[in-house]
């Protein structure tokens, strides 16, 4: 961490910051500069609350230098981590694992039909929110704990995993029995009573990038997780809030590779949410692929026109299978393969 | 609603919206223009969903017409909803009323001298948080139920109110046995299963605007509380996200008289999180009540070089009180007034 | 265009819309609706000034049915435009086209050595700025006319053609002289008088978008240079301005697909400032050409740790060797193909 | 300048870092931390070019201690510059000026009749664009120097000064023959070329911030101004670019404390382009004044709604008035006042 002082700070302001940052207990070490001088203080083991040196007199700014966040950085542990799912799925390793299925889970015909299309092109883990965080309150907000059953029975017909999303610390509980994955969604990504919940579900965590936060704050979401011992933390960029209101979303691909040098935590991108357009959703998963994301998560309806939720950007059935088809290449282009279902009943 | 159809959309393609809307139980009516066909949807009850129209055939783009909101618009409720409080404060009237304290309750010393230097220059609600949303899991967490306590010993012996805020739905039941308003911080403001306990509180509720949040969405968010029977909602403008790194947020003063147009609910503004930085909390907190703010919310602490969050953005003692001085006369300009406390006892 | 009224507009108000439409020579329709009245404007041939009637009494709000641009709107012309320049190289047609170079033109052995390399491994186009629009007045602004020279001299050595920015008026008439594409930068995307320059330059322009400019605002500046009789125009993305510091701009490859339903002309993407960081630009590339783009532009200099403006950005020629290897098995998945060079001399 | 080092970068790295630093003129200092090494670099004179820094090997981020600007900060002049124009009207010292009038000069009778409604209610100096960047080729471009000629006669008239916008080199100097305050939009506050012009037009410059430029792109521009020897420069907040669309731009009035602190150059507010709807320009130019502006630039039309560009953010002349009896007030609370109009004729 480096104090910044003002141009002009005197003599007393600038020993009153090493004093500051020795009660802190860290070493102070001041470097003069052309302009100003700047404090560097060294020992910063993430803990260090800045606020306390903003404020004081002749302090221009406080630059961090080292990162806020520990456990989920690269610095931390070099090998990427590789977060093992049941029948032999891996999510970080070589293969890009895709995870597809409908908006909400609305009624069996609906899921199971869904999930059969998503596992016969390819999609190794079915989606489908049971709670559904809808900014409004008349819209459709989910079947609650029945449509967990759902999906848990489109499991066992299909033999594909389950992910969906946990939107309370008591749903985290129903969540974490059924499914493989417990999402947490975009809208609660500092909810943290949340993830303190979710970091104590024993199961693994996909964590949604909120629609403004930074990936530093990303990081920090993820350090909750595993701070309270979770470590197979999966984390998902989704877009987040442009100026440009002609897509939903604006969908920050480059966030991929951000991710990828600075943590271990695998990366994947759902280009559904990302877009919120039905065309718009193919490029954009192909882009995701080829940039480097460890999966993708798609919208898949039966039939869209009917869905009940997010209808405009679910895929129609003939569409995914065009675009497993695509990115079964452009995985291969830079040395990755499409993880493939493994048989029924196997 | 209109459903704008592409150029060259065929007479098939409308007819099949038109079918949608019909069999959705409102009435269509198509509108041939000069470069497309528009179709208007009439007898929206504000329950539409958007997305079974978006994605069909044909379709360009849906705009909506009506507000996606009910209860909490000036259409629902042409009088200014005014929010009274024990001890004759009303937010959203004529006056205008300062809720003061420091970031968060630290000590029983710390939140009394607050209480009573807030109060002496004019404050008549303390803020303090016993429960803080911290990015780190790492950074101080806030006291907790304690908080709770030192809160309403404050209030004992100052008559000041108490606004606190709540992360999870035990947190609600908690904070609302103390409290007399309890707040939904900026983080929370789309965790829906927080709103719908703040919803059953029983309790006066203080909404944030989340940092990405459009004014439609902060509307909608209040809405759940009001969907929940609980009418005494009050607004707050916090900043929000913006490009610009120089401060903390950006304070989005314009929310002030946008959302007084579009609703009856009292909206308050607080410069502290909105800027960041104690220099400009002062000319903030000024313009937030020149533009006609129903409040102001300003940490304060006795000693904020100390301060365990937030020291930077807080102001020491003597600024708050000539930020008082300043308040009373910009409130009159614009024939309103300081809301002043109750003497001690009374 | 839709002029909405609010709830409780007078008889009159909805009556003075009615007449004001008439008056600017459209026909009216109002529309009584559950909440509110709508007025519809007909016969909008895009060039309604909607200024005056969104200040009338009783407006609510006036909605845009119709596009503000006309020429550069796939309505207009429904094939993709394709832009020829010399030596059969065409843009926005089946081949995918590379445009790469230094950021700056720096001196003779640079820009050769760079065109050179460039050339080799598939690049048909070589970028170099003889002006650099640069935020400090104190930064390297680049070689100007001499640098032109420099980049004809590249080109009878390489064949490759140039593609160059102007800055003003005179830049345009230098620079078109000279180069077979003329740039427009991000920051120049609303200087009209520029854009008028350039719609009379007799050479094809490639007009960046700006740092935040919405897809209509760069389809409406692409419009001023069609309505100059300018139809070679080819848009560029190349990352919009985002609230992450942590990349120096958002890339929003979205932008992408979006632009090719709305506009027949052809739209590249630019990695390099998209990004700003090196190893960011790469997997980016990659990504644009998976998600469609009609070209890539490249930053790729000899000796990026000796360059003048933008090293940090800039690819080593043999990471940009790999890219090129990558991208033509990418868009070969799309049914694409990258553009190759001409035999020099040919 | 800090060049900070990743986790376990080599020795032999870190030596480059410092050679290159060595090589540029400049010192090195190293600084080995607990989680990584830091390089300081000494001497910083504002000329640095940190591209070359950031691209080396094993280099994570290049950290700007000093300002990238030099003769606008406050650290090069402590004074505040008070620019003088003619008739004793001053902007940046004790009084706060208020510049008003319409949007676009459209004939003569409407902009004698709008300078004499302003000067009436209180304004100083005339606002009005001979001139219009507009979105669209097809929108009204402004009467060009017919226009001008129209403002110097409404100066004659009414003894306001005049402030007008130029948008290209050939403008700059028409302007600064018959103007009094040469204006650069919005749109061209990184237009180099012009800013080079205005800074050698021997007139002051209003310089608007740029509707996604930061406070340091602005000052960065600005010194564009002063390094041409033009030393009469005033900034102007006009909103920026925001996510949500319910105003036209969020207006950003936390700018003027922080380019207070930061430069001493004066700085107005325009509330009108900063909101853009009638109805949210007077509690914002209230709140601008409240926040400290030097000034503040109104749209004012005689009649708006027949206006020929942005009727909707115009007030009405008797709100005007208004708005000049509230402002009087707030300006005293802070200490300072408002300018009043010379008399006719002195």
């Amino acid at each position: 961490m480096l104090i910044v002082m003002r141009h002009g700070a005197s003599a007393e302001e600038i020993k009153r910051v090493v004093s500051v940052i020795e009660e802190m207990g860290y070493q102070a070490r001041p470097m003069p500069g052309a302009q100003r001088t700047a404090v560097g203080l060294v020992g910063n083991d993430g803990r260090v609350d800045a606020s306390r040196l903003e404020g004081l007199p002749g302090v221009e700014e406080v630059i961090h230098v080292s990162k806020p966040y520990k456990q989920v950085s690269r610095e931390w542990k070099t090998e990427s981590t590789v977060v093992r799912l049941p029948g032999g799925v891996a999510i970080g390793g070589a293969e890009v694992v895709v995870i597809a299925g409908p908006c909400s889970v609305e009624n069996e015909r609906q899921i199971l039909e869904a999930a059969r299309q998503v596992r016969e092109a390819g999609a190794v883990i079915l989606r489908g929110g049971a709670w559904k965080p809808r900014s409004s309150p008349y819209s459709f907000q989910g079947l609650g704990r029945p449509g967990l059953k759902l999906l848990a029975k489109a499991r066992e017909e299909t033999a594909l995993l389950i992910c969906t999303e946990a939107m309370d610390p008591d749903g985290v509980r129903w969540v974490s029995e059924v499914a493989d994955i417990v999402q947490i969604g975009a809208r609660n990504m500092q909810n943290f009573s949340l993830l303190k919940a979710a970091g104590r579900a024993g199961k693994p965590v996909l964590l949604k990038r909120g629609m403004a936060a930074t990936i530093t704050e990303l990081l920090l979401s993820a350090e909750y997780l595993l701070a309270e011992g979770n470590h197979d933390v999966i984390l998902c960029e989704r877009g987040v809030r442009g100026f440009d209101t002609i897509t939903r979303n604006l969908f920050d691909i480059s966030a991929i590779p951000v991710v990828q040098k600075l943590s271990h935590l695998p990366i994947i991108a759902d280009p559904s949410h990302g877009t919120g357009l039905r065309d718009k959703v193919i490029p954009m998963a192909r882009a995701a692929v080829a940039a480097g994301a460890d999966g993708i998560m798609v919208e898949v309806h039966p039939n869209p026109d009917a869905a009940l939720s997010d209808g405009a950007q679910s895929l129609f059935p003939d569409q995914f299978a065009q675009l497993m088809r695509e990115v079964r290449v452009i995985a291969e282009v830079i040395g990755r393969r499409i993880a493939e279902p493994a048989p029924v009943g196997a």
